[in-house]
This record gives structure tokens, C-alpha cells and sequence, in this order.
């Protein structure tokens, strides 16, 4: 059953070990954070710094693993038809709209949803690491360490699959941040199977 | 007063508003995890997803500011004879040397010196995020995301200070990783004034 993500806002849903979870951009051009936290212990989180660590590469794609802090395997990537994503940022917020976007009464943003999505599951705001940023193309000067956000390289019904290696509580949201998908704020679409 | 953190171990301390931070390689090619941790609320932590975010740059140097999770910043890099630090990768571990090295009887590494030198503030192994780690020369390549984990570019006495912006717990290490550090051992000197 495919699910629908509405444009700025996010969602938080189990996925069981062996299931697989699809994260589809139905329009193109939009991108999704997402988090993990293990089921059992929410303690045990998604780490972007042992998983760059283990795969020695900062574009992770089709083959490749998100561990958690406590180096175990939650999520591998078995298909991936876009093969950019960053996981070197943080989820825009409030205080990414003001610091970056110089915003007035800035949008709560992908944190904002996140927080919302997981209080449910007795996660807040501090429990909230880097976030996979599918679909992300945040493109890296080697030299001088620039980043740079471009516009997302996915089409209409480009997709990443995972397969869960332990049981999860996974959160995802339809970007709020108008760098990061062109300047539109379109929904994001999932499925686990 | 100019203290030793002895090879392959760590030490943790308040670092006061308003002090002055250094951090010094006595004998250079030596790397230097740090943490931080604000003094009146361990829930807040250095954060290398917003420090890049906000930066928009991968290697932090002087004039650049260290954030926390909460997007405040905790300290301010105010002089820096090296230029080149890591901000992507965690602690080495056990697991570390378990999943890139292959070791059979792994070390407890900056991660397990962290936990011993936060467990009297009541910090413990779970709540170690993505340290900042001074001297730490990793290559990137921008194409491919590769990472490489290269010497230290940091000779004898090369060092960094930082002004703090809150009272903190800062941790420090003197790192075990041979990657890191050219296969040798070394020392870290501190200065907190």
C-alpha cells in the first residue's frame, strides 16, 4: 500500500526486521529525511558518522548499510534509482530558516515535523541525530570543503529501497527546505512491504 | 597550565564562557577527538550536522563556530596553525577496529575513552554523537564521495584554540587509531586559561 507524505509535513510508522521500505519522489525533485531508531530501545539511533566510517564514502547507494550508533546494521540499500543523497546535514528547522534563509517567522521545517511525528513514540527534539537525506544533492568541493546544495537529480517515481535488518521505528518527511528541493515543496511517497 | 592527555587515553573538563580553549600537538601527526556537552543540560551536544549546515563547509577553521543541537553555538574557533579537521566520522571503537581494521582483540579506542571520561558527569556511551576531530585529515573526493583517511598535517606544537560561548563539559582525546595518526601513539596537550 503506497502512503502519501503531504508537502512540509512528516511521518512516523514501524517497519519490522526483513520488511522492505520504499521511499518514491511521485513528482520529482523532492527530497526526504529520514530517521531511524531501534524499536527494542530507542537509545540506538541512525549514525551518519559510523556509516560514512564503515562504507569509506560519503554518497551512500545500492549495497550499502546505515548502521546505528551502537554499529549494528538497521537499513540496507538494495535498490536505488537516483544514487545522490547527502548524509552530512541536519534537518532544516526553525533555526536553519533564520541562520541560512534570514526568515522572519521562519517554518518549523523537516525537525519540526519530525518532533511531531515521533512524540507519539516518546522521541524529542535532543533525540534527533543527522538524518539520511534521501534524494539530497549536496554537492562537495574536495578542496575546499564547499557544500553546495543543488537541486535533487530525481525524476517522477525515482525510488530507494531498503531492507530492515531489526525492527524500527522510521520517520520520514516531505522537505520543508526550498534549497534542497528547487524551491517546491511537493509529498514524498512510501511503502513497506 | 598545560596538561598531557597521555596516548590512547582521554580526559573530560568544564571549559567556562568566555575561556579559552587549546588544544596542542606536542609532537605533531597526532589527532585529538573533542565533545562538548553544555554544563547545565548534557542533553545538549556539539552537533556536526548543524556546524556544517551553517558553516556550508566541511573543514572548520578559524572564525568558524561549533553548535549544538539546539543550533547554539558552543564554541568559536579563534586560531588554528593546522586548518585541516574532520567533522564526519565517530570515534573509533572496538567496532572500528572489529569492522576496518579486523582485529580480533580490539581496542576501546576514543569511544571507549570518552565513556570513561564522561561516565562521572553522567554521560554516557549512547549519548557520544560525532566528535569534532582536530588534526584529522581526511581526503574527500568530490565525485565520488570517497573518503581517505590521510597523516595529520600537523607538525610539533601546531594547535588550536577556541573561546567558549557556554559553560561546557568538553572531553578530549589523545587518538588510537594507527589511520589516524600514522601508526604511532602520541600525546595531546591542553590548555585551558
Amino acid at each position: 500500500m503506497r502512503e502519501r507524505i503531504a508537502p512540509r509535513t512528516g511521518r512516523a510508522f514501524v517497519v519490522r526486521r526483513g520488511q522492505t521500505l520504499t521511499v518514491i519522489d511521485p513528482s520529482g525533485e523532492q527530497v526526504s529525511d529520514m530517521l531511524a531508531f531501534a524499536r527494542d530501545d530507542k537509545r540506538e539511533v541512525i549514525s551518519s558518522g559510523r556509516s560514512l566510517d564503515y562504507a569509506s564514502r560519503i554518497f551512500l547507494t545500492t549495497g550499502d548499510a546505515l548502521y546505528s550508533n551502537r554499529s549494528r546494521v538497521m537499513l540496507r540499500i538494495v535498490e536505488d534509482t537516483v544514487g545522490r543523497h547527502d548524509f552530512l546535514l541536519t534537518p532544516c528547522s526553525r533555526d536553519t530558516f533564520r541562520i541560512i534563509y534570514g526568515d522572519q517567522a521562519p517554518h518549523h521545517g523537516c525537525q519540526g515535523n519530525f518532533e511531531r511525528a515521533l512524540a507519539p513514540y516518546g522521541i524529542d527534539a535532543d533525540d534527533i541525530p543527522v538524518a539520511f537525506n534521501i534524494f539530497m544533492n549536496v554537492a562537495l568541493d574536495g578542496d575546499t570543503g564547499a557544500l553546495k546544495v543543488n537541486p535533487p537529480m530525481s525524476r517522477a517515481n525515482d525510488y530507494i529501497r531498503f531492507v530492515a535488518e531489526m525492527d524500527l521505528i522510521v520517520a520520514l518527511t516531505a522537505c520543508s527546505a526550498p534549497q534542497s528541493n528547487n524551491g517546491s515543496f511537493k509529498p514524498i511517497d512510501f511503502e513497506v512491504v
